[in-house]
Formats: C-alpha cells, sequence, structure tokens
C-alpha cells in the first residue's frame, strides 16, 4: 500500500531525463560562426527538445494519475514500472540522435526517426502494461467495470498505434514522422475532458 | 487536491537543473597553462553560474510559496507548471552560451545575452501564467479579493518586465544587461517583506 | 524513526545513477558511418545498460522493501547506506568501461570485466551490511526470530557470492561473466514468492 | 512550518551532486594504453571520488538532523540554505580539478588544493550560518539553552578551521591538504557520541 518512493524514484527519474534532454542544446565557443547562426543551425536539436520535453511530460502527468489509482504495490507493478522508465530513460539519447540526424536529409534521418519512435512505442507500452496490470485482482481503488476494460485498453493502443504508425511513416519520410508526433504531442496537451474540467482524476490513458 | 507529485516533480527538475549548472565549470587538464590563470579566465563563468544559481534559487522559492496556495491541481495546473519547468532546464544551456559569449565583446556577446535574457523572461511569464491560474475559480486555499488582482498582477509584470528590459538592453551592451539581471536577483535574494517577516506564507511573487 | 529523508536521499541517488547510465549512449554525428552500423557497433553498450538498469532497479526494489522494516533510523544506518549508495554511484562508470572494453576481445575485456563485478559486488555487500545492522538491536519493527538469521545471511551471501564468481571467471572469459550477471538479473526480475505474492512485504534479499 | 519542500530539494541537489562526482570517472578507449594502467594512472580520481562523496555523505546527514530540529521554514533560511547548496554543487567541479592536478606535482597541485578545501569552506560556512539560523527567534522545536550556544559555536569553527587550515597547509604540500581532509573525513564517519549512541536527534555540528 506504500506508493510513495514508487512515485518518488519515478518522479525523480521523470525529472532527471527531462532535464538531461537539455544537455544536447549545446553550442561552440567562440571562432566556430556566429552565434545566431549556430543556434540556427541547432534548431531541429531544439524542436526535438520541445517535442522530447512535451512527450514525457504527458507520461509524467498521466502516470501521476494512473498511480493514484492503485490500491496496492507489489513486486509486479515495480518491475512493469521499471520497464516503463527503462525507456524514459533512453530519450535523451534518442531525442540527440533524431537531432543530429534529422538535417542530412538521407536515409540515416530515416533510421534515426525509426529510433525516436520506437523508444517512444516502448515507454507507451510500457505504460500500457501497467494499466493492464491495474485491470487485474483488487489492484485499484476503485475496480473499473469489466466491460469499460477493452474501450480502455483501445483507448491505449490508439496511443501506442501512433508509434507504430511514425515508425512505418519514418521509414519513407523522417520529417513526415517527426511532424505525427509532434501533432499528437500536442494534441494531449489541450486535449481536455469536458465532462470532468477540473477534477484531476479523469485518468484517462493520453499516450 | 494533491500536490505532493507536483512539488516532488518540480523540486526534481529545480534540483537537477541547478547542479547541472555546474557542469559548464571545468578547466582543462596539465599542459594548457598554469591552473589560476585557466580559474581567471573562466570568471565569466563563475558569475554566470552564481547568477543563474540564485536566479533559479528564487524561482524556487516562490515556487514553493505559490504552489502552497493551491486548494487542488489539475490538469492545466501540471501543464502551465511544465512550461515553467521547459525554461528552468534550459538554463544551463543559456548560462553555458552566455558564460562563452560574453568574454568575446562582440555581437555573439550581444546574442548570447538576449538568449540568457530571454530565457529567464520564459521562465518568469510560465510562473506568471500558474499565478494567474490560482487568480481563477476556487484555486486558491484562500481567494485573493478581487481588488487585489491587478496589483499582483502588475508586480508580477514587474518582474516579468526586468527581463523584457534586459533583452532590449542586451542588443546595446551584454554587460549591462549582465549587470541587471544579477542586480535584479541580488534584490530579491534581500528584499523581505517587513510586514511578515517570518510568516512564511508571503505570497509575493518576486521574479 | 524518521526514514523519509533516507529514502528520499537514496531514491534521488538510484534516479540520477541509472538515467546517467544512458549518457553512455551516444552516436557520433553524420559523416562517421551509416547511423545503422554506428547502432549495431554500439550493441554492447546497450546490453550494458539492459543490464546495469535492472541491477539498479532491483537494487532498489529490495532497498525499498528492506528500510520498510527498518523501526529507527540512526547514524550507523545513514553511513552504511552511504556505503552501498557509493558503489550505485559507480555503476555509470563500471558500465560504460565495460561496454567500450567488451567488444576489443583482449585481456583489457578481462580486466573490464573484473571492475564491473566489483562494483556489483561492493553494492551487494553494502546492501548485505544494511540488512545486517537490521538484525541486531531492536532496529526491525517486527524482528525476525534469531534462527531466521542464518538463513537470511546464506541468502545474503549467495547474493554477493554471485558477483565473487563473476569476478573470477571474468580473469578467464569475460563474456561468460557478462552472461552470468545477466542472467542472475534476469532470474531475479521473474523470481516470484508464490507465498506471498502481492503482500509487498516479502523482504528476501534478492541481490 | 513546512519543511518537505526544503529538504526535498535539499535531498534532490545533494543527490545530483553526489553522483555526478562519479561523471569525472572515465577512461579513454580501446588503443590507449592498457585498462589496469588507465586505471591506475586515475588513482587520485578515484581517492578524490571517495573523499568528496563522503564529505558530501556526511554533511547530508548533519543537514538531516539540523533541519529536523527547526520549528518553521522562513525566506531567510531558504536562502541561507541556498548559500549552502551553492557550495555542494560546486563539488563534482572542485573534486575534478583536484584529481587532474593532483599528480602533476607542481603549483598548480597546490591551486588546485586551495580550491578544494576553499569550496569545502563555503560549504562549511554555509552549513554554520544555517546553525546560526536556528539558535536566534524562536527557529528551534527545542531551544538551545543560551549557555550552548558557544560551546556549539565553537564546535562549528572547529569544523570551518579545519579547511581554512588545509587551504594554507596546500600552499605548502597539496598531499598534506589532501590528507588533512581525508582524515577529516574518516574521523567523522567513525565518530560516534557514546552518550545517545542511537537516539538519532545528536545534531551535533560535525562538518
Amino acid at each position: 500500500m506504500d506508493r510513495s518512493r514508487l512515485e518518488a524514484f519515478s518522479d525523480g527519474v521523470f525529472a532527471v531525463a527531462i532535464t538531461l534532454l537539455a544537455l544536447n542544446l549545446t553550442v561552440e565557443g567562440p571562432g566556430h560562426g556566429h552565434l545566431q547562426h549556430q543556434l540556427w543551425g541547432h534548431r531541429w536539436s531544439f524542436a526535438a527538445y520541445l517535442i522530447s520535453f512535451f512527450v514525457i511530460g504527458i507520461i509524467w502527468v498521466n502516470h501521476h494519475v494512473l498511480i493514484r489509482s492503485v490500491a496496492r504495490v507489489d513486486r509486479t507493478l515495480l518491475f512493469v514500472n521499471l520497464v516503463l522508465l527503462l525507456f524514459v530513460v533512453l530519450i535523451p539519447f534518442s531525442t540527440a540522435t533524431a537531432a543530429q540526424y534529422l538535417p542530412v536529409r538521407n536515409e540515416d534521418a530515416n533510421v534515426a526517426m525509426v529510433l525516436y519512435s520506437a523508444v517512444f512505442l516502448g515507454m507507451s507500452v510500457g505504460f500500457g502494461s501497467i494499466f493492464e496490470w491495474t485491470l487485474h485482482d483488487d489492484h485499484r481503488i476503485v475496480p473499473l467495470p469489466p466491460q469499460a476494460h477493452w474501450p480502455a485498453r483501445l483507448r491505449f493502443a490508439g496511443g501506442s498505434s501512433v508509434y507504430v504508425v511514425s515508425m512505418i511513416v519514418a521509414l519513407f519520410s523522417a520529417y513526415a514522422a517527426f511532424a505525427l508526433i509532434a501533432l499528437v504531442a500536442v494534441y494531449y496537451i489541450f486535449e481536455r475532458t469536458p465532462s470532468a474540467p477540473d477534477s484531476g482524476d479523469d485518468e484517462e490513458p493520453v499516450v
């Protein structure tokens, strides 16, 4: 029944991962061209930073809501949560790789975006696994009625399937895949459930 | 009503960002000149570290006080808080850039200080947005009387406007902009509200 | 009786260490060969990341369970806990070294795996020392009966002895040592105590 | 009266700083000499890591005990605490510098150890300032009797004065200064107050 350390550890990992994203942002020292040109040359790094920051932010918000619905913590949950964090921790790496290779406009850009999408997919599947765990036994404080399980899973599959689609799209166009992930992040930031605007306990899986 | 994870995650990001500031402080190994000359050559890095450390510290103190006044946490607050953190996380990058380019005394120094000011402005606007959110509906534990809204907003605009001014000043003198930001940080550290010296619940927007 | 800061600090160190693991994952920028070849060339880095991530995760889960059984925190516990953390913090370093030297297939690979095993051994001994501390005086909320002390210690010795064995194996085959550590990690992830599946208070020393 | 976020933020900074220490530990990739020679060549890095790790650990333990005695948190405490953290965050930098320059055995080694001592002195003075703050007004839950103030301050001055001495010693012998700091760290780790062995509320300033 002790959720506090699960939350503390997860929050720590989310916080470090989201802050390490910005370590990829660097400029060369004086003598490597005008600073504004350098900054403009890093525009893909800034864009990738922005998208990854909000994707981690969204998954953190959803993790927050989902774990609050959990009645008690067991070893299975701790390890499924570790799988989620395994992919969260990879995001600074996949973001840096995407930022480096997006501008080259060759097949390496496609590979970089497949990797970028794949890490988000892993994160999404990890989050979906936590949600699946909550549906079983008496893991939730307030059990979800059985007829709500499949609609909820489909919404999750919808979240994960965006990243499957972006992996496939990335094979053909790295930029289209990047735009798709960016659009989905923007959608989830502004998506509000009108029926429960400020209740704070809307537990919808949004990634 | 659960502020604890919002606070835990924000504290984590503040703590990592403030510690990463010091990653910019490095010296070359033996064979790159006397150590004391190297340290002196990094004096702008130390100055920028000092200023950025206290700016993050001040915003953390204010965040602490502001969130404590919040009656309940909703999705909007979580995402507005993410916008604040987005800029906090950029501070090590803008600080490193300022430290690298301030000594060159050409237009790149101006660009670096515009960037440095702009990141602080973004942080200040993010903080102001959280404050604005607290004024609406029943978001505060103790509502602020309506006639106090505009004075409070003006104090906030005062905080943000310092960074707007320093962005403009930076176009003409990088050093003057740096001095302005430093003075404001020093002012806020020593500024005390005499009427409520130790109450700890003075919620004035100081950045 | 105040375990909260011990847990908060430890969770912070675990979270930062587990996230820094991924800092070792980098690719060269464009112009250094096809990205998929680079990624394939880093396969040992990914494998080492995966193993170290789960070893830290397992020790965190066990730390979680063990500290929860502690009745009160004293200075001795704080410093023994620091010894554990001393080795946890070294894991990103030993992991990076192993990832760099495993592919060279010469005696340096053996040295790297001795180091990798030794850091895990230090962590395991640190954890065992905390467990030993809990057996004495009235350090546990629910004291373990004296006849259960030696079986428990033997299980711990079993955990630590795996790393002693892998240190010796590493002298002859770096890959065999790596495989041994990986197998043990997988075993502990899937190992469940059937008698108390979801109780969450099974305090067995699993590393 | 809300100490939790002060503790959470401080613990976060301590945890990140103590973990970043190990970032200084790196070896060159294959082709830069035998790994065991490289590791031996980094022996000063390991020694400096070890000392700095325990100095941060000791100050964290003392911070833990001191803050627990505080009746309520005000702005002054928050900013004095920031001064402490300002120096804690510098420790990975001063440790890396000491590790790089200790082996060169020239005047740069002396400068490096002056810097190393100075950062610890700043940390110690910051901690002493928090202690001084607790002596005034009704800042402590259980006030210290006035006749105990000066003995307590002297013990603090004793802590800080070690670092003043090591700064002076460093001018003549970097190694002697390093040994002095190491001895003091070892002393404080094993120093126990016999009269209150496990009480956990011995609030002696040990650094």
